[in-house]
């Protein structure tokens, strides 16, 4: 009984940790969160201040960089800039391709690690915050319900049946996220979503504006600070 | 075009690099090693003298250790002996569960991190030396058939069918590996199976018992040193 959840540092996971603790009581949740070369290695003390809030353990693990040598992920440490555009014309212009900001199969990097500490710890879950806008055309593919359901039945086949993969969330939209956190009491005040490197969100790469999005399809401001001037809902 | 293959420093990954080069050339191969608080992390410098040998690019990529936190594994460091007998006896006795010698998930972690680099540095395949002697019961879970399809749909999916995973040794058994290897000159004796610390192979774990079989089936002796007496086939 139990659960590690992949905590980033960002709204969705700090839901899904929120979701762990109401099922199965805090002292049975480990959150982990990794450090794998990302520019906005700032997200690593939000995901530490989430925890911590939650009074949860967390484990920061380490990935290698080494295996991302050669990648061209504006993500990464490193390479080139972070576009200033929504995922949705980033995506109609990149066409069937990857998205710059696709980390080479970071998510089968990450759910790979929490299967293993599930099993380290006898917890019989991993959950991780995948939604339905994730998965958008073929920008992120390990964000896709194929990759999801191959992941889980990977993760119940190599640990003999006693690691089981749930994604939560993953029937909401990013909007339904912020909605189901708002009733969680989930503090938005510690996440943070951006991709750059200040401590201030941006406001305009496409994380940040999925998120300034999903806040106000719910009719809320949130509660972050950001570098431009955001146009919040009238009272 | 072109392979990351998984070398672990004993005979099938060799045999697997030897394949990926026949296949690509070597200058299209990468080899990839690990670090994870094996206690034989020996092995490290096998799969480097086995990379040198064939004149392989080879990384040697570091798994934070934090991920098997409570684990029981004997094969890391800090936990308990290994078992000086074979895997036939180890199984019979332990019946449905895994066997002591597992490592939660390693092949998913592995695996995972190949596909990053595969993807990283534009090379399709990934692959690594799964034999059908590998998944005896429920002794390896990640080395069952089951694990291997859906690991291979995951990386699929999660690339955006930019990485095949592949195991060209599937439909083998450890004596088969080793036939093959002696056609192709794969140097076993710069190869190491033993789960043990010493330099000298024990001759006694699962591993060592599994490699003498496999030699002795095909009526060779295995070019490594021993620290026990093993009785070869007459000439």
């Amino acid at each position: 009984m139990g659960q590690v959840v992949l905590l980033s540092g960002g709204m969705d996971s700090a839901v899904c940790l929120a979701l762990a603790i109401r099922k199965y009581g805090k002292e049975n949740i480990i959150a982990l969160a990794f450090s794998y070369g990302q520019k906005h290695s700032r997200e690593i003390q939000n995901a530490q201040n989430v925890a911590n809030y939650f009074d949860v353990k967390i484990v920061v693990a380490n990935i290698d960089a080494q295996i991302f040598q050669g990648s061209s992920s504006t993500l990464l440490q490193g390479n080139g800039p972070i576009e200033h555009r929504s995922y949705g014309e980033i995506i109609k212009e990149s066409g069937e391709g990857t998205v710059d900001t696709y980390v080479p199969f970071r998510n089968g990097l990450m759910l790979s690690q929490a299967a293993a500490l599930a099993y380290s710890q006898e917890l019989a879950e991993v959950s991780y915050g995948a939604h339905s806008d994730d998965a958008a055309g073929s920008a992120y593919p390990d964000c896709s319900p194929l990759f999801f359901e191959s992941m889980a039945k990977a993760i119940s086949a190599g640990t003999g049946g006693n690691v089981t993969l749930v994604a939560p969330l993953i029937r909401n939209n990013k909007a339904g996220v912020v909605k189901m956190g708002i009733k969680l009491s989930v503090p938005f005040e510690l996440t943070r979503s951006c991709y750059e490197t200040d401590s201030v969100s941006c406001g305009q790469c496409g994380t940040c504006r999925d998120r300034i999005e999903a806040f106000k399809k719910n009719g809320l401001k949130d509660p972050i600070e950001y570098a431009i001037k955001i146009e919040w809902n009238k009272d």
